[in-house]
């Protein structure tokens, strides 16, 4: 029997992944058990029954992209080599620590922006009951974190080195935030601000260094490698979070809620969006006119004219244009590198978002 | 000129420090400037701005005693022999480190109880402008703390151990803020689920580990000591934490507002104090029927009569009597202890907070 639950975790017994989504899936059963049996700390069952709800509501239920992109980014360093049971494992680990992170940071931004809804449920500050012990468990996300690192990895001699990246990461995504959340406040008084500069480096260290250079980074220490030989690839993985990024802003507006599984109220929210840096740039006086008096406002006939502007000023062709010039120059620049099996990380991961609709 | 700045962090010629406190306070400006320029984040003006505030307002302003218990310790565990000038530094640094992880929990546990007042000036959160963003104020204090570790100790053996430390100690701090909140919202719908059991436990993680276990066993490490072998002193510090707590409750009706720095409000936000614990095991029915009808309300009629009750139960008395019988158990447990810097580092710390009026 549990030879056959390896089998099915590890894979098909020719060492090809039969699913990595379900062996991805199994290891988030078994951090989640081991988490909720912390040795360090005397749960009580109403606190592991909080726990247990909190990590189900909103751990898993994105699109895992990050995670996953450990396991295949792993694959593609190994270069085909057959995986063992362990590594599988062990990548997934990474993965979902990773998703933790995620998980951490939409908690506590949802709490910090007012949101409503998060992956097609209401944001779990607004859950009954929950209110501002969110901003707790948030934390609680983000302290399993190195819970599941030591547990897993405190004997691999790269264990300091994971630990180290992950704080680092962290530490870019809050420098990130915080960067957001001020540079908010000043559009506020005044939206010309608002510029591709202040746009890029928001993302860069807000998005990019978590969801693109953090999983890569993950598969190379677990591959053995040395991360500042690697510089190169990070920049990289920067640029593509920040395509990835412009995606997410282009479909905050024009994305189908359903299929994102959130209404965007970026216009509302006065974010500095890659649209309305877009639309400054190209407005005329009285379009300015329209952009400052109508953004940043809840109320939707204002909401209405804005939209109505960026239709103006086809947003959607630029968008596209963008789009198109992105993918162009990420394929020239990853062709560039002598080895193929980081094209290989790297193309996965650009095919995984191009024209991307959720 | 440099050595004259060197000698006065380091302390007088003879070896002696000559003012702890003033080293202390250097080492935060200089803490605080590297933090300000960590390559890791391209700072603007204004986020360097923030964040320069963020930390003046929120670090410094205690009493700093868990930062300066980490000198002093680690001065009981070298017996008497001179400091250098870096081991005094880095004695510091990890001090701060605490105080920055003791910032962090009172930016976010001021927003989670909706607080006012915090060491004599407005909640963090409540400063205009600030808001929510202090959220992120909370992650960045605590995303600070392994910048600090890793610049001043990535090449000490315990390095990793440090970072052990601080995650396992948070963890717990963050398990114990769970277990207090929840516990408070199934008091709201029966106070009787409030005992000592329940108080002590929720006061062993959320205070005792980062307060009295952290500092000593941070100078235990920095003197190359293995953690594994002090679970004796880490359970007579957890001990120590305890007391300390009950004090902080007992303040926070009967202490001295201009000298605690805030208004104590655990009447109004029905928390599971000292206080409610023994006036419930002490009430006859009439008494509990005060407690249930006005434990956990705003108005200031409830208040009254609660304290009421409080001086009727002869808290103080009984409070009084808890503190003498404290101090007995602990120093009669210090002595037991082979060690004599041990014991000198624990009956230091005792010192420090036996009928402490702040």
């Amino acid at each position: 029997m549990a030879a056959a639950v390896a089998t099915a975790v590890a894979g098909a017994p020719n060492g090809k992944i039969s699913d990595p989504r379900s062996a991805f899936m199994r290891a988030y059963d078994r951090l989640k058990s081991e988490l909720l049996q912390d040795s360090a700390f005397d749960f009580t069952d109403d606190s592991r029954q909080w726990i247990d709800r909190m990590l189900d509501y909103n751990v898993p239920g994105g699109k895992l992209n990050r995670g996953l992109s450990v396991i295949d980014s792993y694959k593609s360093l190994k270069q085909g080599k057959e995986l063992s049971e362990e590594e599988i494992f062990l990548a997934c680990v990474l993965g979902w620590c990773i998703e933790w992170l995620q998980a951490y940071f939409l908690v506590l931004d949802d709490i910090m922006d007012g949101s409503h809804t998060r992956r097609g449920q209401p944001c779990w500050f607004r859950v009954p009951k929950v209110d501002m012990i969110a901003v707790n468990d948030g934390i609680l996300l983000r302290n399993h974190i190195p819970r599941i690192l030591r547990r897993h990895f405190r004997e691999k001699p790269y264990y300091v080195d994971l630990l180290d990246l992950f704080n680092e990461v962290e530490f870019q995504t809050a420098s990130g935030q915080m960067l957001d959340l001020i540079t908010t406040h000043e559009g506020e008084s005044d939206l010309s601000k608002y510029s591709m500069p202040v746009y890029r480096r928001i993302v860069q260290y807000k998005t990019a260094y978590y969801s693109f250079y953090l999983p890569v980074a993950c598969a190379l220490l677990m591959s053995g490698e040395n991360l500042e030989n690697f510089i190169d690839v990070k920049n990289i993985l920067i640029e593509m979070g920040t395509y990835f990024q412009v995606q997410d802003d282009y479909l905050d507006c024009f994305g189908d809620p359903q299929v994102i599984g959130k209404i965007g109220t970026d216009i509302e929210d006065f974010k500095c969006s890659w649209l309305v840096v877009q639309a400054l740039d190209r407005a005329d006086e009285n379009q300015k006119k329209i952009l400052f008096e109508n953004y940043g406002k809840a109320d939707p006939s204002h909401v209405i004219k804005i939209k109505t502007l960026y239709n103006d000023l086809q947003l959607q062709a630029v968008f596209l244009e963008y789009e198109r010039e992105s993918y162009k120059h990420l394929i020239a620049s990853i062709d560039a590198f002598p080895s193929k099996s980081v094209q290989e990380v790297l193309k996965s991961f650009l095919g995984k978002i191009y024209k991307r609709q959720k």
